[in-house]
């Protein structure tokens, strides 16, 4: 008996035996456009300077109006870069429990309430630089009741997809079915934002941890080199947090090691926030929004997003590189060339809101 | 016979025989200040995070509340940035007829009209920020008349030194007295504006080869080096104009080989824009004003500056590293390290005006 499709079912490709996950992506067109950069090419040349006198500022230029797809036609005026929005995912790692932090798992509720409060560094960039905020709980391990006297600034949005990660040692990190609710659930929340460009962090203790599997597992760096720590002496308590994180990070990889692609790596060894924010940029990119990154955990969702769907890459415009070497790695495999280099490491989207104001020189640079 | 100080003559020391220069500078104290830093470590350490957290802002901020000295008895939201100022100092240079530079001396004084017309890349860059601008005429080889539709808001000043720099090949570019006008006349541009913070840049067709010239005196960097192209390619049109400019500026450095003090070296290869920003540079110092450095040319009136008074360094915020080889060099030799690395090569401060949302974040983060 033939189906509808006229095709015997013993035809169907063998892909179709997989179990469907309900993933339905977002459609991301790739921005290339040889006459919009031979155009640009022409309009920077009227200024007198020679050619790339402007650096990296130009290529910054073309990317923005790739994205917008603002070519001569429209006039190059029409780059706009309004009602920007600063989106932290903040989530709880299970694998907090084997001591791979500094930090107690209690740590990253205290630090949302501070940016509730309107007291962390990236309050005060988003202020300065007028970007809306939001903080999304994707998933912390304690019910967040928002503190009475919350800043004015920051929207609080519960989306939590579990109360932590399970601890990816002893089981996956999460479901195939709950990553694939974080990656929609993170869509979700783009769409009900407005504005040109969105900056994304993320806050979450345990979350390098999460960041540097999925940057050994979907390029293939070494875990000693992904999880390294900027800072650690040979010797004190730094370095043996980091051998433990070593070692336990090592025992996860082994695991997990048939998780190979990007969806089960994220369910097998990722975060509930990589997961939003990965779904967070894929909406972003087909809506045709520039994404300001982050840090690492941002890069790790970045990375996952890619595996997902390779035209997001056009999209992003990378904040900064930090002091980590597992961000700088993960920089790399992005073929990344971000904007500062201040050796932060807040987290917490403050690295990408501090490179805003390039954006809007390139901006300006181009209306002028 | 005795003076009135009741020394012998013959008791004078020796540098009695130098004749005077009538060089008058101002006095710049050092910044240092152990009690504030400390101060300044647990005020940071207060929004719980760990320790250099904000990476490189950590010192721009610390820099900034040792210039204005802004201690924690103050409170340390009294950081002003108030009514920042952009000068350009702009001059010919007569070694330009050795055909050292791909464009033609008329090209200083279209580019200076381009400014004051407000369609170059320091105006957009100065809108966008809040910055006045004032273009200053150090020397150029040309009479100028601003353009009927000057831009409202550049300030043309005219300290004309001469009509363009001697030429260094055949004659120091300029006698000690010109140099010491104009850094005097520096100075008296600086004491003229208001502002916490002052950008400082350049234009000047051949300046970079006064810039490499001063780079080889003051800090023993082979010209080699110090005059290397960015993209010159081992052949073609670039590669020849490198091959004459290198060779015309050993024969300037052989024929001023006596010119070793920072003052005869200034006016034997220096231009009149470097000697003016130097003295801009020594004047906001000594008001303790924030000096935002800008390209190669800037950092060669830095080296100039530091030359004449060392403690000038200490307010000194260096706005990007640019693709010249000379200028990644000049900066290394000041022990600097810029906020951006973004290969512009467009000079007239567009570079440190780029650079200056850092300073703002900077003060944000400390006030929150």
């Amino acid at each position: 008996m033939q189906n509808e499709s006229g095709l015997n079912p013993a035809d169907t490709p063998a892909t179709a035996l997989v179990p469907p996950t309900g993933l339905q992506l977002p459609v991301v067109a790739p921005t290339a456009n040889p006459a919009l950069d031979a155009a640009l090419a022409q309009r920077l040349a009227l200024n007198g300077f020679p050619a790339h006198a402007l650096g990296r500022l130009e290529a910054l230029v073309l990317q923005l109006a790739r994205i917008q797809a603002t070519g001569p036609e429209h006039g190059f005026e029409k780059l706009l870069l309004d009602a920007p929005q600063a989106v932290v995912f903040a989530a709880d790692h299970g694998i907090a429990d084997e001591g791979v932090s500094a930090f107690a798992m209690e740590t990253t509720r205290l630090r949302v309430l501070h940016m509730l409060a309107g007291r962390a560094p990236v309050n005060a960039l988003a202020d300065l630089h007028g970007f809306g905020l939001t903080v999304v709980d994707a998933g912390l391990a304690s019910h967040l009741a928002p503190p009475e006297e919350a800043a004015k600034q920051v929207t609080l949005v519960t989306r939590k997809i579990g109360h932590g990660t399970r601890n990816m040692l002893l089981s996956p990190a999460m479901s195939v079915a709950q990553a694939v609710a974080a990656l929609h659930a993170g869509m979700d929340v783009v769409r009900h934002l407005p504005g040109h460009v969105l900056a994304l962090g993320d806050v979450g203790v345990g979350s390098t941890s999460s960041a540097a599997l999925l940057l050994w597992r979907l390029c293939g760096v070494p875990l000693t080199e992904a999880c390294a720590h900027p800072h650690a002496p040979e010797d004190g308590p730094n370095s043996r947090l980091q051998q433990n994180k070593l070692e336990k990070l090592q025992a996860v990889a082994l695991r997990h090691r048939k998780a190979v692609a990007p969806l089960d790596a994220l369910a097998a060894m990722g975060g509930f926030e990589i997961a939003m924010m990965a779904g967070a940029m894929l909406q972003a990119a087909s809506e045709r929004r520039v994404v300001l990154v982050d840090g690492f955990v941002a890069c790790a969702a970045a990375l996952v997003a890619r595996g997902l769907c390779p035209a997001v890459a056009d999209y992003w415009v990378f904040g900064h590189r930090s002091a980590q070497p597992g961000h700088r790695l993960a920089l790399a495999q992005l073929q990344a060339q971000p904007l500062l280099d201040m050796d932060l490491h807040t987290g917490q989207a403050a690295g990408a809101l501090l490179a805003w104001p390039l954006l809007q020189a390139a901006q300006s640079l181009l209306k002028n």
